[in-house]
């Protein structure tokens, strides 16, 4: 009886200690790769944005058409934001992360463009990412941004 | 030596077999789940269309903003679309479905109403949902729908 309960006390708090210790943990390397891009883009630098997202063909993003490929969404990338100015400053607010079992994870956010009138003026809007945990570290597989 | 490979190949055919298997039951699962909400709407029935999500406060709906719990999800929807002309008739394009792990899946598609001039015309738009798994069959936990 004393046996069980004790078993049943231990269960409770690996659980409780593994729950605590591993969500964290990811979601402390999801926010650190949506720093890195924040940083990236600021630097001008649109390939290593790219590098937040998994170089894959089924890398998707999602705005007023679905682009299919990690190449064809940096393409987009590279064609709508040709010039500093058009780049702007980006900040992201992260809303919400949620993992979705161990190795992908969701995020909802807000992006802020800062620009010149030459750039195209602000711009903002929300989105939702699903991360994955690659070999490379979390990487967005998909991004469904507000056209 | 040909032990090895005779493992090597049955544990090759195996996993084959569990991922040819596996996933499209999933799909399958998930697509009816949606057919399910196609005909619920049609019907008129916003309640019996809502329970294609979970019935959970972390339930999530994006679109120009981010509402949280499945009863405010349901509120809106009965607030956008309180009459049956305003419904109209709803179809589901479903352009990919991705397994996220064995509990999760993503899924990306249009929606399409059909509307009287009253109900407010045609409207269509882009979605991403993120399922999840639970004892009471798949649901959406997450879904982000262009404004």
């Amino acid at each position: 009886m004393i046996n069980n309960l004790v078993f049943t006390i231990v269960k409770y708090l690996s659980i409780t200690l593994l729950l605590g210790s591993v969500a964290p943990a990811q979601e402390r390397e999801i926010r650190a790769v949506l720093q890195q891009q924040q940083d990236d883009w600021n630097r001008g630098d649109v390939r290593a944005f790219m590098d937040g997202y998994e170089a894959s063909e089924s890398t998707t993003f999602v705005a007023a058409a679905v682009t299919k490929g990690s190449a064809a969404v940096l393409a987009n990338y590279l064609k709508r934001y040709p010039t500093r100015d058009q780049m702007g400053t980006l900040t992201f607010t992260i809303l919400d992360v949620r993992p979705l079992g161990p190795e992908h994870a969701s995020v909802i956010g807000r992006f802020h463009l800062k620009r010149t009138a030459e750039g195209g003026g602000d711009k903002s809007g929300i989105f939702t990412l699903v991360f994955r945990k690659t070999t490379a570290g979390w990487k967005v597989i998909l991004d469904h941004t507000n056209p």
